[in-house]
């Protein structure tokens, strides 16, 4: 007896599965290990297999084993079903923009990469600029195409990509709750912590140096380094497959803290890839629940956990073992003071947790601008200045500390950036059922105990995997729909009432 | 007007070469940078990928357009028709062994491959002896199912897959007329050496500085290191594609000759792969032409060129300049001795060009003997060892020393080794021909110029790529066929007479 339809799919998307894994390392090598001259050479590739992944989810076997798959639903279990649901998404979207579109993105956002980093090396805006143009260009056929299909705004149909079902209008919502408090909770912040202001550290803390640190928390996360590497790059990322997770980091020899936060970052990410389902690893299924739940798992663990008392706590004496460093400065109180500290600042991956939604939400109103052709191009730089005065009072020194400090539009991503402040209301609302849950996590990780942090999102969040729509899963994990008051709430007891 | 059959064949083919830039990639991520759990989740891609090549290849699509470009041959160029000739070749590889096997011998060379490591690293062959049976396995089905195809013995036709055209009544015409002369040859240059043995070298050598000398020398060979690397690995490689090259050694902190001579025999792959047509980069005919040639550039440059007492000369200053050395063993006489020192050793990738050879047989033996079933995978280490000591009069202390030592096996390349020794014979015939074109490549060596050196080698063998059939390249470089005759020539001069 042959396979059944539904069986056939898994099949040809265990296929995909191996050309998704091959890209990711094509990407990572690319940012971490590439020559600088051999873009086009990595391009080509990347489109190559692009394409391929395209045809594959286009041919009309798939649509065919789709329909059949669909008919015998009723034979299905609950995975299988949320599996097949998966792939006619993919399907749907893919059908929705052609293979040519598909293959010009990637070779353009390739180079469009490159030239980003040499225009921020430089700061030269100039040089990304007409690579942006061209990316720019073509995702807005494929906002228009997309959104075609699906019966969504340009905007809405690119957000959607990276988050089902998130709406400009439920991003506008949140983003108004959050902004209406913003602003006062920014200056009364700031004001408390003026009375006591912590004691810089200062020294030369060496990459390798930091680096042994960082293995060392992230193994006491659960970090498999037998199955995952840590390296540095321009701009932090987490690529691979569960099976080879690769995590990037950004060091500052002149601060301990820099790299470890942007290494506890991807380390959210990491425990998502690994957590999901392992049954499930090369289904769709199995893959994270859009990228507003990604993020909400790299907040939590980067911003509530890392710049907790109770990690501060863990983290002062291994900081002493890998740097020799004593003193005041070192203490636990002063740690604390000075990963929580509230700065306006230009750089949204060094921001503090009550500026950065104001980071998040420039650039999801000048990539709205862009997209509709409302902002050109070379109005950019002027745009962007313009826009950080407005929200957090400061203009960039630099174009490398203002526009060009993200990779995000280089590689394509519009519609994106909602998707981290969504995050952070997420991970806090998770956050505050899990403290409900487990009472003593504060304790737990002060002892570098990270076992009940981990076991809490992998029942809730990572070992469902795409099961459930966001809302649902948001809803069975916490009780409650998305809100603002969550994080508010924790921001609040973090800044102005100073608890853990 | 829609493109000829030819024009749309060249499209295919520029997509598999995407594919197989990839490929590449993943190996050499595989070999240098992956963590080593990750093996499994590696093969699956290396598979998947190595399947959709074999399936491009073997679409009716695709002999539908070569039969329809072959109809119509008149009308191409000598370039066109070459590269056509390339095309079909593959396809008949590709028809002739099937998918299921393609992939599967992808998975098990992938796993044998980390196992081999281990097993070298533990000196425990039975590690890795498991799944060095399951290649062989797959090996052998393969060479019965080329052989079948291409009418060729099985040996034949896993040989003729590395070197076009190669048969073992070449390689062992060849081959018995050097191991006629080889015995007695080695025993004269080791007496005549042994009345002026060099003095060692001693000393710690940090890689970081030793790669710095390489890449120097490297440089100076016309690397372009914007568009290439060089790292570490347990075993050298080079690999890439024209635009991404990238070399791999393998340093010994002891000495500084291991690294430096490993990685200059990598740059012999890598000239060539920077010296193939650059119009053609996509196409097939831009490929080396076999195997066989492949390696007669590898040692041309390792052993000939870099052994030289001009290559020494150049070299004196920098070891000094690197790691501030001096003294009597570092002068240039001292230095030559050194490096064209013959001793009888159990590693191959450590001999000299005089017992070089023996090496090799022992290999070709053996895997010819694998292959039919007259020698057992269990019995491979003692036969090994008796091989040694009747060739080489030692018995290598440990499997690690002697039937691990090499990855080509666990990689599935049975049939591979012959094209070494047949390339130190291509090497030689082409070195004689040079220097009578460029009386003073001697003295250009010693002053660390190489254009002279890779300009001829472009001309003559590089810039051809796999335009013409190896004996009509060889003649038309050299105006001889292929012979023993220049090799012994060869070595006689440096080893008996001392020159050069």
């Amino acid at each position: 007896m042959s396979a059944t339809p539904y069986k056939q799919l898994e099949q040809e998307w265990q296929r995909l599965h191996a050309f998704r894994g091959a890209l990711a390392l094509l990407r990572w090598d690319a940012a971490v290990m590439m020559p600088r001259g051999s873009a086009d050479v990595r391009g080509e590739q990347l489109a190559t297999l692009e394409t391929e992944i395209h045809a594959l989810l286009t041919t009309p076997k798939v649509s065919r084993l789709l329909d059949r798959a669909q008919a015998s639903e009723g034979t299905l279990t609950d995975w299988e079903c949320a599996n097949l649901r998966q792939m006619r998404r993919q399907r749907d979207h893919a059908i929705a923009t052609p293979a040519s579109l598909v293959s010009s993105l990637a070779r353009a956002t390739s180079m469009a990469e490159v030239r980003w980093a040499e225009a921020r090396q430089s700061n030269q805006f100039r040089i990304f600029a007409p690579h942006l143009e061209e990316v720019l260009h073509l995702v807005r056929d494929k906002a228009a195409l997309l959104g075609q299909a699906l019966g969504l705004s340009p905007y809405d149909a690119l957000a959607d990509e990276f988050t089902p079902g998130l709406r400009v209008v439920e991003i506008d919502t949140l983003f108004g709750a959050v902004s209406r408090r913003l602003p006062s909770l920014i200056r009364e912040g700031i004001a408390r912590q003026a009375d006591s202001l912590p004691i810089p550290v200062a020294g030369r803390f060496s990459a390798s140096k930091q680096k042994l640190l960082i293995a060392e928390i992230m193994k006491a996360m659960g970090f498999p380094f037998d199955r995952g590497r840590l390296d540095e790059s321009e701009h932090p990322f987490t690529e691979g497959v569960a099976g080879d997770i690769r995590i990037t980091t950004r060091i500052d020899s002149a601060d301990p803290f820099t790299g470890l936060l942007a290494a506890m970052h991807e380390m959210g990410h990491a425990l998502y890839d690994l957590g999901v389902p392992k049954e499930w690893a090369t289904q769709p299924v199995a893959r994270e629940r859009g990228m507003a739940m990604e993020e909400s798992q790299s907040l939590l663990v980067e911003m509530i956990v890392c710049r907790s008392r109770g990690f501060v706590t863990y983290l002062r004496p291994l900081l002493e073992k890998h740097f020799g460093v004593t003193g005041p400065e070192w203490e636990v109180d002063n740690l604390y003071r000075l990963l929580t500290r509230v700065r306006r600042s230009a750089v949204r991956v060094d921001a503090d947790e009550l500026t950065y939604p104001l980071h998040i939400m420039l650039r999801y109103d000048l990539e709205k601008q862009l997209l509709s052709g409302q902002l050109a191009i070379r109005d950019l730089p002027e745009a962007w200045n313009a826009g950080m005065e407005a929200r957090l009072e400061l203009r960039p020194g630099t174009d490398t500390e203002g526009c060009l400090q993200d990779i995000h539009w280089a590689h394509g991503f519009f519609g994106y950036f909602p998707s981290y402040s969504i995050g952070g209301a997420i991970a806090a609302q998770l956050f505050e059922s899990l403290r409900g849950e487990v009472p003593d996590i504060d304790e737990q990780i002060a002892r570098g105990e990270f076992a009940g942090l981990a076991g809490w999102l992998r029942e809730h969040v990572h070992g469902l995997g795409a099961k459930l729509p966001l809302q649902a899963l948001l809803k069975q994990a916490t009780g409650k729909p998305l809100a603002a008051a969550p994080l508010l709430r924790y921001l609040e007891a973090r800044y102005l009432e100073g608890a853990r």
